[in-house]
């Protein structure tokens, strides 16, 4: 990848073929609330980003710190379509609409992956529940 | 950018110069409800998505669609924070805070932007209001 026009690689199969297991592994984890793993996958970084339902964490360490002040962590939920795309070979976008099993909210998680040196990890999140319109 | 361990290059200045120019070019667009620079700088392809507070929507399509359907456009805001970082030269992600004029809520917008072959274009959005704890 090297920004030349025309040359950006949307969906090379390898490519998004290791993005889409990164992003079931972290799934998996999400609801093992599995630290190590939620950690490995984020990036280790005072620029990554999460936006939460109910909070905006900026770094890791606070983004690490979050999911241990979580009770029981995130709630189950199920996911009701993904869509992953990749940019390239380093960078790619996997978003999300979910169920929390038992409640008839409509949550949306994106989430921005970057192949760094340590492999593929999360740069930037956003979760939310969408509005009821006024 | 080749994805090697540790030659990926963060913040690069002139990159990230770039990036925070269309950022705030987009800004004013969606305050001016500029269709044309809003349109430009959403990439024109199915894959590009944007999850707005009340819907979610695959496709430059169906995101073009959506501000044409949108009377007067997005509302007045304040931007309170806003992050930028830059992976490489060719992506980035942009996350703000912001506050509707004359509202106490407080909304999170998130952008992955990719350098195509026309220029800078975000291929993924997520704006949301931050949820009150239950």
């Amino acid at each position: 990848m090297n920004g030349k026009a025309g040359e950006l690689a949307i969906d090379d199969p390898a490519t998004l073929a290791e993005v889409t297991s990164h992003v079931a592994r972290y799934e998996a984890a999400l609801m093992a609330n599995d630290f190590a793993v939620l950690d490995e996958l984020f990036r280790h970084s005072p620029l990554t980003r999460r936006f939460g339902a109910t909070e905006q964490l900026y770094g890791f360490e606070a983004i690490a710190a979050y999911r241990r002040d979580r009770p029981g962590g995130a709630p189950p939920r199920r996911i009701l379509r993904q869509s992953i795309t990749t940019y390239g070979t380093d960078f790619a976008t996997a978003d999300i609409e979910f169920q929390p099993i038992g409640t008839d909210r409509l949550g949306r998680q994106t989430q921005s992956w970057v192949r760094t040196g340590k492999g593929w990890r999360v740069v930037s999140a956003h979760v939310s529940f969408m509005s009821v319109p006024d």
